[in-house]
């Protein structure tokens, strides 16, 4: 019976050949959506958790032998606009309405609906396993009785079914309660679907932790789960992951030269940062379409911007060599937290979506309400926003309720947006690295935020320098983790 | 009958020998201190307006043969606290309780109590104004009659009796029509002091603009005062003005790196940038003191920092040519803005008042949230700000009155300034600038501001880069606009 032969452990730490990006559920999974590694085979037994200031971020992997789903039409298609498929949950054309469930029989369960298959460990590879009632496995049910499905069963009991599915998944870390019962959750599902006792799967469980949250919450997790809890640092997770995510086919996207240059020049020709007019920083960019990086290359040295509640800020060299080089401490929580006071909105979704229907103009300070014109002697657009917020202190001393919840939260957007924008660029410049890699949960897939990124690094750059974005942005540090364990317990699984 | 002799107008161009600053009448009045130049001659018929976004600030001279009041104490002293005598109007130890009145007895007039003695235009100068009733001019009333009296008095009407005030007012720009006013009494006072009609005097006074609004409201003060009015570029003003203020003894200050030193190490020893090491920028800095430049050197090189509603960030080169490199949208209109819709404060000293009492911890998120200690590895401290607002998302949804005004203020006054403090640094760096200047409205001379942008620039800099202030930091394109006429105008008296 012939069976593929299959890349060692040593050889490999993970398989992502043939990686295929599922389809999102919804919006809200954006930017979790599913990775099927189809020619990853060793067994996995550990979950990763990143729990950051505001939210924590799990990856787990389980075994299937089919994708769940087909693979995305927006990851496969070279580029797409981004109003198509990055803006929030308002948008007309989500995916929402065309992505079927995953065919995950057990996706449906009321416990934890969100939980894929299960977890695998190595440890119950072995004859007190191997032989007596085989397991339901997810997705085999679609094979007929033969005896390739009997030698199938029998490997993916003994967890040496190649293909499964990594799964990502967010909590507030407010309530990191329930990130604790969905990993509970986790845990008993896979006792379950391998036919152990929950004993025994805890013994071969491990929790990988990463972020802040790993030091703070490190006794909530190993006495609530009863489990094996390592923690790992967070920048190196934070780089582990990134090296990870480039090689995702379609999973990193930028605005192509071209892409820029034709929306903000329709006319005149040359972009190669020479005699290129860079379009400034703007918060009403051109609507623009993204580049997908299908064919994934080496990636370092560059510059990895990582936007949480904080800004982090690391230089990485060729040889994934690391140094947090600077930061800034207005990210996503000072826009969350500002506008939360500032607007109605309640969520981050909801902050973004007002941003995109509001207007800026009146509440910020332009050059032109100032000059009354371009200051052209210095290159300053009567567009140009001179003050963030400047005029608002001047009108009627800025009476709350003046001032549009939409146009407060598209100003602000913006002012921190392009703020970060600057500060990576001055780095990058002063490092002399020309990729910029822009991670964390702030991002969001958002547009605006994509476009104010980009325009500001190609403007303060004259277009020598590239911002890239992933679309799992948010989960470098979950999946840096997940692979920092997954080294030694594949080699262990090597050496058998 | 012996009159010193004195230096030509080709010799110099404003004489600073011996320049005092006055005492300030009130806290208001902090950053706009008349400066008596007891040697500068020639006649000065012209006004400087310099029109930013949210303020108009103007600058005229008035001649007087004794200083208006005692130079400061505060001024002459090489060094003083910052709470004593840089905090708003909620200090006890304000120099508002000791000052005197200026001894101008023309000062207390009802329409514009703020005008300080008259413009004495050079054209009065000659036979039809030389005898008949001599002029009453502001502080001669002293003199008895004498020989010299009369000499002075003739001197005076011929506009060549030494010494001198330099006036400085502050207008908000939204109320432009207070500052056209005020310009409009300040020359129909100088036409009854000089005994000239208001005709003769609108024909011999000049009115320099600067800043954007010199193009906006260009119209308008010329129709409104029917005088000449010239437009200077605003970036040449302000460079102008940060010369002639760093050669006015007392005017510049900054924090001794011994002051620094023994502040944040008080046991280690050695400051020198390399084994030094430099205490963090915080919201919370140690009470410092700062020293004051009593003896001006060259400043240039240097980087120019002007912080008003938006911030402009200027490389000045050795010979005085510049470039403006760079800014940020992020100044004094944001944080004017935002706590103007956050808080109660309706002026910015109320603002910075609110600050002072706050406490940042209660709305930022700091690395010990996120950690429960430090992040040694990467340098962080459990005290340093992650994410500037950012526990209001998360507590609560972050409901508007859940926190306190003081608490917002304090960090939002933290972030905009440790920010500016970073961008500039960042250029600093760049251009292998040492000096970095701050200007601009946005200080207020209040401590926290100058020890965040002190901190902010000796942290980043390990020490090799120094911030500098400035007592007239509003009024360096005002100032510059001045000196741009004088030039032209004391040469052609010279010709005389």
């Amino acid at each position: 019976m012939s069976v593929p032969s299959l890349p060692t452990a040593k050889a490999i730490q993970v398989d992502t050949r043939g990686a295929l990006i599922l389809d999102e559920e919804s919006p809200e999974t954006r930017d979790s959506r599913g990775i099927y590694l189809p020619n990853y085979v060793e067994p996995v037994s550990h979950i990763a958790v990143d729990i950051g200031g505001s939210l924590a971020k799990v990856v787990y992997f389980t075994r299937s032998p089919d994708p769940p789903a087909s693979p995305s039409i927006v990851a496969t298609r070279g580029s797409s606009t981004v109003s198509d498929s990055f803006t929030s949950g308002s948008s007309p054309s989500s995916p929402l309405s065309s992505s079927p469930p995953r065919d995950n029989p057990l996706s449906g369960s009321p416990s934890n609906p969100r939980i894929n298959g299960a977890l695998t460990p190595a440890i119950l590879d072995g004859p007190h396993h191997g032989g007596g009632h085989p397991p339901t496995v997810s997705g085999l049910a679609a094979l007929d009785h033969s005896a390739l499905h009997d030698s199938l069963l029998r490997r993916a009991s003994v967890q040496h079914f190649p293909g499964g599915s990594l799964n990502f998944e967010r909590f507030q870390t407010e309530h990191i309660d329930d990130c604790v019962a969905f990993i509970q959750s986790l845990i008993e599902r896979s006792a379950q679907l391998n036919g152990v006792s929950i004993a025994e799967m805890r013994e071969s469980v491990k929790i990988m932790t990463t972020g802040g949250g790993a030091h703070r919450f490190h006794e909530l997790f190993s006495e609530q789960l009863q489990v094996e809890v390592r923690r790992e640092d967070e920048m190196e997770c934070l780089i582990e992951g990134l090296k990870f995510f480039t090689l995702i086919p379609d999973e990193v996207y930028y605005f192509s030269d071209e892409l820029i240059h034709s929306v903000s020049h329709p006319v005149r020709g040359c972009l190669n940062g020479k005699d290129g007019v860079y379009e400034r920083p703007s918060p009403d960019p051109p609507k623009y379409a993204v580049s997908f990086e299908s064919n994934p290359t080496p990636q370092l040295p560059c510059l990895l911007v990582n936007i949480g509640s904080g800004v982090s800020i690391i230089k990485v060299d060729e040889d994934g060599s690391f140094e947090r080089v600077s930061g800034t401490s207005l990210g996503g929580g000072t826009l969350w937290g500002l506008l939360s006071l500032l607007t109605p909105a309640t969520t981050f979704d909801e902050m973004l979506s007002l941003s995109e229907k509001g207007d800026n103009a009146t509440v910020d300070m332009l050059v032109g309400d100032i000059y009354g014109q371009d200051y052209g002697r210095v290159g300053l657009k009567s567009t140009t926003i001179a003050s963030s917020f400047g005029k608002v202190f001047s009108m009627k001393g800025g009476k709350k309720g003046t001032f549009s919840a939409e146009d407060i939260s598209k100003s602000l957007l913006y002012a921190v947006s392009n703020n970060i924008g600057q500060i990576a660029y001055m780095n990058a410049e002063k490092y002399g690295l020309d990729r910029i890699y822009f991670g964390g949960c702030f991002i969001r897939g958002h547009a605006a935020t994509i476009s104010t990124l980009s325009y500001a690094i190609r403007f303060w750059s004259k277009g020598t320098k590239r911002a890239l974005f992933l679309r799992h942005e948010g989960f470098l540090g979950a999946i840096g983790a997940w692979i920092k364990n997954f080294g030694e317990e594949g080699a262990r699984e090597a050496q058998r």
